[in-house]
């Protein structure tokens, strides 16, 4: 009986690997790329930013509710904005692969495509890889960036007076998780779906946001608060936010009236949106995208509206 | 009732975090450690050399099999050696690392050191990482290296007139696999069976030969065979190896007497050694540890006494 579909495993290795690469436009900055024992980037700073991340199925995606594109989209996505968030401007990502024989072709293909399109809206190229047999698909991205003769700009810098600013959607990755969750679909919810198979960085305010000074600087993965606390701690300060001051998109309030949520919930503790977080010296001249949430003061934590979390979780009222 | 083991699962993300890098002393080439976004490594050359792996349990180590430890030291030793085998000097690496809330915090620690340990040959140090939680234990391992100034050694530049060479052990680690598989032990199989546990690359080698002007250059990764086949098919050449070149050191030997097997055949098919295969525009001048073991001819695919290896196996008798 013919099979309708082919896989990872009829292709074999090598087949697997020039599918792969043929897929895989290669920008300026890769000045050697797949097929030898490493590609060369190029890292005109003289100093590199690295970050990688793994995804396994099943825990960081469903293939049942994100298509291998989508997947690749978030893979990358998620150590672009890592290398963003320094201030720096990412310039190749590198993919280790596992996956099972079973696959079809036409999931990695999509998963290749989204790699390479997330990567095309920063000019980034995906500059080689290794793959795997794996009982799961098993996804290793390490992206690599150019600081362009910036000082990087870490989470210890926030002082007390500086503001607290967000570019970037927030709560769209966790509404989207709830409703998928839920079952519920429906064209109201397409943007809150999506928030979570797909995030959008705010890639360009990182470098944007270390040449406007910014003192401290992180990705939204885990959730605001949790990731702000980060800050706090590593800074040695506290920040109080304004619930009043965020952007609640009408997909969320949608999204929350349906599942009888309260979506200021997902603003400040839902994860994996990926935008960015950080401290300027003052508000003046901050672009609008930068949306002043909060400022920064002498203390510990994260305060909203008279609470105060932790590293961990709430830890009292006050 | 106390539980005699600690686990990951005991210790939580965030002190998984602390505890791995609490473990990692930082060399002069991190500018940035763990902790932060993404981690900054120098790259005085203003050119990175990057090579990612993913090690997946069951299928490239086995913890009953291997330590903790020794999976440290080769998950980090066959990324290093890519780096090595471009010509470039490895400044650090990034791991990415799923393990189960059961695995034992001492074979984390192990792993860990082995990391470290790895690095500490080449002066290289673990930048940064990621870890998460996957039903097995999945290492992705990427690295990175530094050209000092030279051009990378890539797979393409054989010529025909050129010799080809190797420094470092060969067959060490098929010899270990079998002596694993068939479950002999004993002092006599300690070199063989630790050569499949941990491999022993030539870092140096690797600039040294770029240096020498090593025309193309790559690790044995898959076993000589199949490797130089990819010099072969990259460089438009054909490579002609005397069987009689090899050495084929004691420990093999006392391998293949007890298995009943040809140590040639681990010498030339084996792989995980990580050694390196090069070839030069001459044999002057090599320092003794590059062994000569063949010429580049005209024509196509790896000859050994009459026969032609071509990629995906002996291909025909002539």
């Amino acid at each position: 009986m013919r099979r309708c579909v082919i896989t990872v495993g009829d292709l074999g290795e090598f087949g697997v690997v020039a599918r792969i690469s043929g897929r895989l436009p290669q920008g300026p900055t890769i000045l050697l790329g797949p097929g030898d024992d490493a590609a060369m980037v190029s890292a005109p700073d003289g100093r590199v930013v690295v970050s990688t991340d793994l995804l396994i199925e099943g825990r960081h995606f469903r293939r049942d509710w994100s298509s291998g594109y989508d997947v690749g989209r978030k893979a990358a996505a998620q150590n672009l904005a890592d290398i963003a968030a320094m201030g720096a401007v990412p310039t190749s990502i590198v993919v280790g692969l596992g996956m099972p024989p079973t696959l079809p072709v036409s999931w990695l293909d999509e998963l290749t495509d989204g790699f390479r399109d997330e990567c095309a809206l920063v000019g980034a190229s995906v500059a080689g890889g290794d793959i795997t047999r794996c009982d799961l698909v098993v996804i290793g991205v390490t992206a690599l960036g150019d600081l362009q003769g910036r000082d990087p700009v870490t989470r210890s810098g926030a002082g007390p007076g500086d503001v607290v600013a967000v570019s970037g959607r927030l709560g769209y990755a966790a509404a989207g998780w709830a409703l998928h969750e839920a079952g519920v679909s429906g064209e109201a919810f397409q943007e809150a779906l999506e928030g979570h198979r797909r995030p959008r960085p705010p890639y360009t305010s990182g470098p944007e946001a270390a040449a406007l000074g910014a003192t401290a600087m992180l990705d939204v993965s885990d959730g605001l608060l949790q990731d702000l606390g980060h800050i706090a701690k590593a800074s040695g300060v506290g920040l109080v936010l304004d619930p009043a001051a965020f952007a609640v998109g009408e997909p969320l309030l949608a999204a929350a009236k349906e599942l009888g949520a309260d979506p200021l919930d997902w603003v400040l503790s839902g994860g994996e949106d990926h935008s960015l977080a950080a401290t300027f010296p003052t508000k003046d001249g901050l672009p609008a995208h930068w949306r002043v949430v909060g400022d920064v003061v002498e203390g510990e934590g994260v305060q909203v509206s008279g609470r105060v979390y932790k590293s961990g979780g709430w830890d009292h009222f006050r």
